[in-house]
């Protein structure tokens, strides 16, 4: 939750990482709308969540549901991220973004590129999500409240949670067959990475996203987000840099 | 989430009683506001939560978070509970309820009374929940979406969350006394309760509420709750209906 000034803490790279990992780590999210019809009423629901290959938050909705109706009368909403795991709530990190949605038409390069990331990180959203009522949004940070657990609280700009990359558009070019690479020919790279840089148990990992920000990773109901120090700066520094954190 | 009318089910009691379960059986839930400062920009974040005697819910936050300065300035708000669980999040159940929020004022018998079954729930918030900046809020249903899962979607009257009964108050009085003597006397009760009618598992369950329409259980991070089929009419049919429960 953002808090006062006097009570938060100075927002650094520490936090603003930790900020873009809850994002974009994130398999669902509680996402808040206001209430189509104009009362303005606050609604909350919960939906599934990728993100573009600018690390733009994105949902797969229905257009049946609430949220949807409400995000196509008024594009502002707010997302919740972090899991609550063990032990006290309020102890886990969470983060608050909020947003600015945008519908993302369809039959566009825009939307295949969407829905490929998306289906990637949720195959069974395959059973729906070319249903005519789903469609995908775009929410696009605005600012953000990360809350790394009790009195921990920091404001966090909406371009820090955005990927900002000369390189954005050629590693898209190459992130499905990169993957596919990757998780084919250096099966083991993907546990490696999950288990020495993302603190994730167990075997059986894949890579779902490649951008150039960092590495999208999942097994099963988990997910994990490997998140580079620097975004990478062209199509080239992608190969040498998971050599080198596969260590 | 709430759906369109083509696509809504009819509300039975099978419904209702599943959302006053997912209610009143929820340890956090996300709470969607209005941001303060007029923006009108919803705003989500996690807070702890629990139940006053007449079921309604209630959450403890500081004064420093948006969430609290929010709520001060305007009511509204909508709380989403229902845990993910395993396999796709959104084959879960989850209830959305729309509530108007009014603080609770300290050095009350109310007060007092929702201090004490908040801390019976949520021990470790003894903490922090007399610190000047925190205070308690009855959050009153006005209307709730009900999702069961994929494509079992109902709306709820907000009055079918309020635990309507003439022995609410009576109850109230004897509560403590009752779960301490539950708790101490009757240990395997709770354990029996949590096993038998909210197929829970393993031992060390605690009854934390007694109230007209059921019982609250926790063990460690986790709670349930055990709905009666109706409420108590009288204080005097707590001891059969509990021993009948124990089976």
């Amino acid at each position: 939750m953002a808090e006062k000034p006097s009570v938060l803490r100075e927002t650094d790279d520490e936090a603003r990482k930790l900020a873009r990992v809850l994002l974009r780590s994130a398999r669902h999210a509680a996402v808040a709308v206001l209430e189509p019809g104009g009362s303005g009423f606050p609604f909350v629901s919960r939906v599934l969540t990728g993100t573009d290959v600018d690390g733009v938050p994105v949902v797969l909705v229905s257009a049946l549901s609430t949220h949807t109706q409400a995000l196509c009368a008024d594009g502002r909403c707010s997302l919740l991220s972090g899991d609550v795991g063990k032990g006290d709530p309020l102890a886990h990190a969470r983060l608050t973004v909020q947003c600015e949605a945008k519908q993302v038409e369809r039959d566009t390069p825009l939307h295949a590129r969407i829905r490929e990331r998306f289906l990637r990180r949720h195959p069974k959203a395959q059973l729906y999500a070319d249903f005519p009522d789903f469609s995908f949004f775009r929410l696009t940070p605005v600012r953000a409240s990360l809350n790394g657990g009790f009195g921990r609280a920091y404001v966090i700009d909406g371009a820090d949670l955005i990927i900002h990359s000369p390189a954005i558009d050629e590693l898209a070019a190459m992130e499905a067959r990169a993957i596919e690479h990757m998780n084919s020919d250096h099966a083991d790279a993907a546990d490696r990475y999950a288990q020495v840089h993302c603190k994730a148990k167990g075997t059986g990992w894949r890579i779902c996203g490649l951008d150039a920000a960092g590495v999208d990773l999942v097994n099963g109901d988990q997910s994990k987000r490997l998140e580079y120090d620097l975004p990478l700066q062209s199509q080239g520094e992608l190969r040498p840099l998971l050599v080198k954190l596969y260590g």
